[in-house]
């Protein structure tokens, strides 16, 4: 018998990594045990990698959304004999490294990233990979594309650092084969397009801050991007999904000649995870807060639909559960939260105890598996119809 | 496949009744469901019996604790063609009816509880159950012998109530021929003596509010009343395990020719568990708190060592687990909390929340055991093996 455990980190809590050798040591001895770290497309990606395929981790000195100096790092390794970059947009330019208000959000650019991408492009790598979850920006990208050499002309204020405010005219000719035998592939999980209803500024920019007349702004600005480019460059930046990811990014990005992919299917491939689970008695997966959101392609699902075709069990622990999960609990033998009673975020959400609670769950869920295979065979032993 | 729920109540929150329901609402409809409300022998024995035999619940006036007049219920019903009595201890002298302080030790008497058992004595009954746990009495029973007719002589003052403050001299003549022909069956899962260090005023006194200097004197006045008792009538109170239980209710049942019995599985006989358990395929148990004590006999375990013989799965669902169960968690086939994420012991506690939790982590189980069935077997059939 053989338990696979790949569990998305808790947010602020424990890493994914640390997840599943907490439920591993749920399970007895006799079990096969294998911890896979794996993420959603965010948050993880590089240890998921690096746990996966080795490499280094480069230092870089870049800037952060505000423009502050950074000191950060991305993972280079090499996959199938490809010299591959992998880079954390979040790492660089992240929300979490500011106090989001409408000032962030007319402040804050993408140009850190355009600099780790740059070095990525120096380093003679074969594939780009760039996360794109989290970001702290609503530029459209354009600091990216700056970054990396594009012109741009536009109006930096004291209060109005966010180039996409003022773009007046920029051209990308000069990045346009810049990428040149190197494969960008930015992982998102949103499909919304770069302008509109469900364009970035309107959608995201009030959660990273933006005040109504700041949105106004910022969508009219990214309207007479997206037709300069439709003009210019005969790309329609609102036919692509996902351009209006991580504030434009995706649509920047579309512009060096990169792909938009989902998050964790592509990153279930890099791992080649379709073949590394098909000798597994049973999958332990999970996320912090386990909700409807996770019908978006999250590592709970995603890794319960890579198990189904095998008719391997997945069994998801979580921090938090929410109630009606409707059609996604059948993709699942069981949805548990690891909470062992009543108490506070806070208490629940420190490392040691989500660990121990994991634990403790693991086991409850490794003896069920026993006694019921017992129950049904009367011999203990578990994967003999695989 | 037929799963049968017997979930002790969850104190405070919800009855066993209700968790059984809404476990048995988690198992999808092709599932044979079967509820058993059941009990540890405190709180829900009636209810517990009621559901398995029916009956009526007799209304009796009578006097709690402190002699403040109460109007209370008992069942009498008919199990094996023998007319019984039931009487829950807690509901007429229990500790949930007064504020506990060494005020209230020195006041409270078991004579209301001596009435309960006067009237059920009067309805012809053949065996008459009582219940022992929770009790706010320390009177080593002599006010339940008092009501029966037994001659005490003692100085009641008003803040001395508890007979066994002032006793100086009792007789049970009286009340010795009382029972002929009815069996007194008292449940108690405590097996503490009449006095010594693990008597009933040393162990319980200081629980139920009494200072050292009352639980010095109430011990004392016990080995007064033990030393009688051993010179009169030859029982040596100490000699017998549950003496002690209830306030030493349990030797002054003795000394009426009543028999201490172990709570949990005395029900469980009553309600033929084994026999109705024995074409389970799984088995859903709990209670609200899951910790070492359940060692000591209370419902899960007690589910779990009748199940064992027959290798039915049984899952305890609780609302709150503690770590490190050791020994304990061997018998079941997991352990698990309903709680479906950090959140308050009052909110946690809401009826409507423990039921909707309850469930729903129902629901899990019943996935987990289709799944795990299925992947056995690859035809999704339970109980195959029975």
């Amino acid at each position: 018998m053989k338990v696979i455990a790949m569990i998305d980190s808790f947010k602020g809590s424990a890493t994914s990594e640390e997840l599943n050798q907490a439920a591993l040591k749920g399970f007895p001895v006799q079990w096969e045990k294998e911890s896979i770290p794996i993420a959603d497309g965010g948050e993880g990606t590089m240890a998921a990698l690096f746990a996966a395929y080795g490499g280094q981790y480069k230092s870089v000195t870049s800037v952060g959304p505000l423009g502050e100096e950074r000191v950060v790092s991305y993972l280079l390794t090499t996959i199938n004999q490809k010299r591959i970059a992998i880079i954390e947009c979040a790492a660089i330019i992240g929300i979490q490294l500011l106090d989001p208000s409408d000032q962030t959000t007319r402040q804050a650019s993408s140009y850190g990233l355009g600099l780790l991408i740059a070095d990525a492009i120096n380093e003679k790598v074969a594939q780009i990979y760039v996360t794109l979850g989290g970001s702290a920006t609503t530029d459209g990208g354009l600091g990216l594309l700056e970054a990396l050499g594009a012109e741009l002309m536009y109006q930096p204020a004291a209060d109005a650092r966010n180039p996409l405010l003022t773009i007046n005219y920029f051209s990308i000719t000069a990045v346009q084969k810049l990428l040149s035998g190197i494969e960008l592939l930015v992982l998102a999980d949103v499909t919304n397009p770069y302008t509109g209803a469900e364009g970035f500024a309107t959608t995201f920019g009030p959660q990273k801050g933006a005040l109504p007349q700041t949105v106004q702004v910022l969508e009219q600005q990214a309207k007479k991007v997206a037709y300069f480019v439709q003009q210019e460059y005969q790309i329609d930046l609102n036919g692509i999904a996902g351009t209006g990811a991580a504030g434009g990014i995706g649509g920047a990005t579309v512009l060096l000649g990169g792909q938009i992919c989902p998050g964790f299917m592509t990153i279930a491939k890099l791992l080649k995870l379709e073949t590394r689970i098909s000798d597994a008695t049973l999958i332990i997966t999970g996320e912090g807060r386990f909700d409807r959101q996770t019908a978006a392609g999250k590592v709970p699902l995603g890794v319960a639909k890579i198990a189904q075709p095998h008719a391997i069990p997945v069994v998801a622990l979580c921090g938090q559960r929410e109630p009606d999960l409707g059609e996604i609990g059948q993709y699942f033998a069981g949805i548990f939260s690891i909470q062992p009673g009543p108490l506070l975020l806070d208490e629940a959400m420190k490392k040691s105890v989500t660990l121990a609670n994991m634990a403790e769950t693991a086991q409850a869920i490794a003896m069920f598996h026993e006694k019921i295979t017992r129950a049904n065979h009367g011999d203990g032993g578990g994967n003999g119809s695989f």
